[in-house]
């Protein structure tokens, strides 16, 4: 190619350009579970496609994520496992988790296709078994193929039928491998070619303000693609860019990461250059490396002492009313018996850092004021004797008076001593971005007119999905792939 | 003019234009506190400036405000009213308090510079008593000229020495009228031309990238204004644009608005249509309607019985605590003593919602856990008993135990019966927008690669400030003019 000075990631005239390298129907530009599923989905529809992917191949973040997809509203293995769901339940749920401040109009299609969804996973080659994981965790370390995602808990449990939605492909613990491995198969089997290596720089922009095509970066050569019909963004989150999280999610800043390490914005910024909207570019996931098995059994409190929601909703949301809102650190207390009750399958190793003969000497050692646990225990017992958590709600099966000796496990040391830094160790805390690109149901990218640029898609958390200010594992991958289908059948269709 | 179909915010380029309706060297778009600084001193510099204001005249939200002014390090009133203060500690002030993650450049030179603009304000005609109001309150009735807000409470007085900083124009109340008849005078004496009833529609932009003047709309006319040397975009924060909030700052949809109703990210959307990038869209200021005077001697709770704050911190500070982090409603609990002690210009005519013999009878008053509030009440008194609250760290004055009769607050009543809706009465909650362009110290607006935008400027609420998460009375309006000048001096010298 021959072009003048590429600025950092504005857009470029197509006019600079005197001939492009390649050239394709379709340019998907990051081959994580988005970009896969919108490249078989604009193959299919017959789009000569080409998926640039600036690792060494496909899998992104997504290929190191547990591998959940929140589908239901009547699936084959909510049905084998004696679930009765249908599209209003699901959304009912979703609404409320994902809160507040969802996207109902995506989120109504989510849920209202949600089945179609299901069956075009296992259509690729993903299985899931017919069985239930029926104990609160981050992540079951069996083949089971449904796991509960906080759905029976309070208020969740009030607001829809509680019905479990995590579906995991059959192999154990991690996931994320196997359905990224079955979707870029089948994205290359539909007929999709990858450019790996490839990083997408900036956005090719026509006299009229179509978008056609991207500037990309290999082994230090410039490249320029052209795309025919449209460009479609499914480069992640910007979890990886410092600077993006200090001007945009600066909570997440010092905290451990929740991607393969690639996710810094690139297609956010390409497409801002142009004048893309965004929206809840704050909004974050989060998770506090404190065990669920432990927390039912116990109480999670703050640096003083108090409780603040119930212990068994889905796992990212009392690590989200933590770090957000809570004063640190925070801790697991479980008494003796409960510690005692927790299979061993699910501690994970996890030890407590203090135990205590007296609730004084607990508190003592973990520095709060004097008083400060034991009124909090004191209610709790109180409440508990009579299976009742008038504060929280957590259910009764859970509820029982907590006495001494206690323990306090610190989430700061991560779930176990070998576990490495990804794990949440140091801070405890570890996540990734939800806001970005404000695009249509269809991944059409808009202006700050609320008008589609042309020629311009994304899909993935390079866009703002299906979350309000909540998250519920599964539906990062899910919506990832849900609309990243409908951004390739629209970017075929141009 | 003549030109072809105005998109609704994108820019719309120069060479579309056969001919200008009006030309000037700086146009500065928006004549609130920010605007008028920037005017003033572009025009001192000799640049021939015009302000666009879409209101009849001058004033904007600035002039509905209290018009408190953050300054310090050692201003002729905070002397007088004998003070020791300087640069360096009132950082270590604004730090902490406008934390985390507040600009430390930007406020870096706001605290140097802080003694040079409080002269600036008394050149500018305006005068400040040199009189300290030594009680806790939104604001004081008084025309003292100097105020505490929080730099006395912890933890700030243990990270800075705790000096007051809040500086009040000569007059009762709500002061934000004069501080803009006094700047928009001063612009105007300057030679500031101001065309009312205008607003700025779109950016125009040359072949090569520069901000060359905005199309702008006058009672269904289109006109064409052209800035030879650059644009200076101060048209005040979002809260006023619903679509905005919901994509941004969600947290205040359905509260009261802190402004004069045209506080529509017009500006924010003109630029980033251009392809500026923004900063920290989703940081707002929130007021809840409970009074310090009452909060002091008593505390702030939230739904579940829990206090969370010392209640003698800055007022905003207590109001953020509360509705962005804990459950809702919120109750200011004093008991007969306390509320007896209250001197009556401080009550603002507040009254109980409820008021109760005994602990358990204002908590089933509440809807709270049976012994939640008992609880936090035996706490707090053990501690008040030796004049200690390990909890918060409230000062000592204000503590002693609480005892029945006791009465709570609501603050979704407002303050006092005749309350408009403005003042939050309904939820409780007013609030405005931190968020905005990002820009450098003097003003330029940063594109997605951290370059100037040519010809681009932003002060005020339409940039990103000095703020981090947290927020000061009087620091608005503080670095909007500060910023505005800086941006008025620049632009003239391009």
């Amino acid at each position: 190619m021959s072009m003048g000075a590429v600025p950092p990631v504005e857009p470029v005239p197509a006019d600079s350009i005197t001939a492009f390298d390649h050239e394709c129907d379709v340019l998907v530009v990051g081959f994580g579970c988005a970009g896969a599923a919108a490249a078989f989905e604009a193959a299919t529809a017959g789009a000569d496609v080409l998926v640039l992917e600036r690792a060494g191949g496909p899998g992104g973040s997504s290929a190191q994520s547990g591998g959940e997809l929140y589908l239901g509203g009547g699936t084959a293995v909510q049905r084998a496992c004696g679930f009765d769901d249908d599209p209003d339940n699901m959304f009912a749920f979703l609404k409320a988790a994902l809160g507040p401040h969802a996207d109902e109009e995506k989120l109504r299609l989510y849920c209202d296709e949600s089945v179609e969804h299901f069956e075009w996973f296992r259509g690729r080659g993903l299985t899931f078994n017919e069985t239930l994981h029926d104990a609160p965790t981050w992540m079951p370390l069996t083949t089971d193929g449904l796991m509960w995602l906080g759905e029976n808990a309070w208020p969740y449990n009030t607001i829809a039928r509680p019905v479990p939605r995590g579906h995991r492909p059959a192999t154990e613990a991690f996931g994320g491998w196997l359905l990224m491995e079955k979707l870029a198969e089948a994205a290359k089997a539909a007929g999709a070619a990858c450019h790996a290596d490839t990083r997408a720089a900036n956005l090719i922009v026509d006299g009229d303000g179509r978008v056609a095509g991207v500037v990309a970066r290999r082994y230090g050569e410039t490249l320029t693609y052209r795309a025919r019909r449209a460009v479609i963004l499914t480069t992640g989150g910007f979890v990886d860019n410092e600077e993006m999280l200090a001007d945009h999610a600066p909570v997440l800043l010092g905290h451990g990461k929740v991607s393969d390490g690639l996710d810094d914005g690139g297609g956010i910024r390409m497409a801002t250059a142009l004048g893309a909207a965004t929206r809840r570019m704050s909004v974050v996931e989060i998770a506090l490396t404190a065990l669920p098995a432990i927390l039912v059994r116990g109480m999670l409190v703050n640096a003083l002492g108090q409780r603040f929601i119930n212990e068994d909703v889905y796992p990212g949301l009392f690590s989200v009313a933590a770090v957000r809102h809570q004063p640190g650190p925070y801790w697991a207390i479980i008494d003796e018996k409960g510690y005692e009750e927790i299979p061993p399958e699910d501690l994970w190793g996890v030890r407590p850092r203090f135990v205590a003969e007296t609730v004084a000497e607990l508190e003592e050692s973990l520095g709060m004021p004097v008083g400060a646990l034991e009124a909090t225990l004191a209610v709790y017992n109180r409440h508990a004797e009579r299976a009742s958590d008038p504060y929280f709600h957590k259910d009764q099966r859970w509820l029982r008076p907590l006495r001494p000796p206690l323990a306090a496990v610190d989430p700061q040391e991560g779930f176990a001593p070998g576990d490495a830094e990804g794990a949440g160790k140091g801070t405890g805390v570890a996540g990734f971005t939800l806001g970005g690109l404000h695009t249509t149901v269809d991944g059409a990218v808009l202006n700050h007119s609320g008008r589609p640029i042309p020629g311009l898609y994304a899909a993935g958390r390079a866009g703002a999905g299906i979350h309000g200010e909540g998250y519920i594992s599964g539906t990062s991958l899910g919506d990832g792939t849900f609309f990243g289908r409908r951004a390739g059948r629209a970017a075929a269709g141009e």
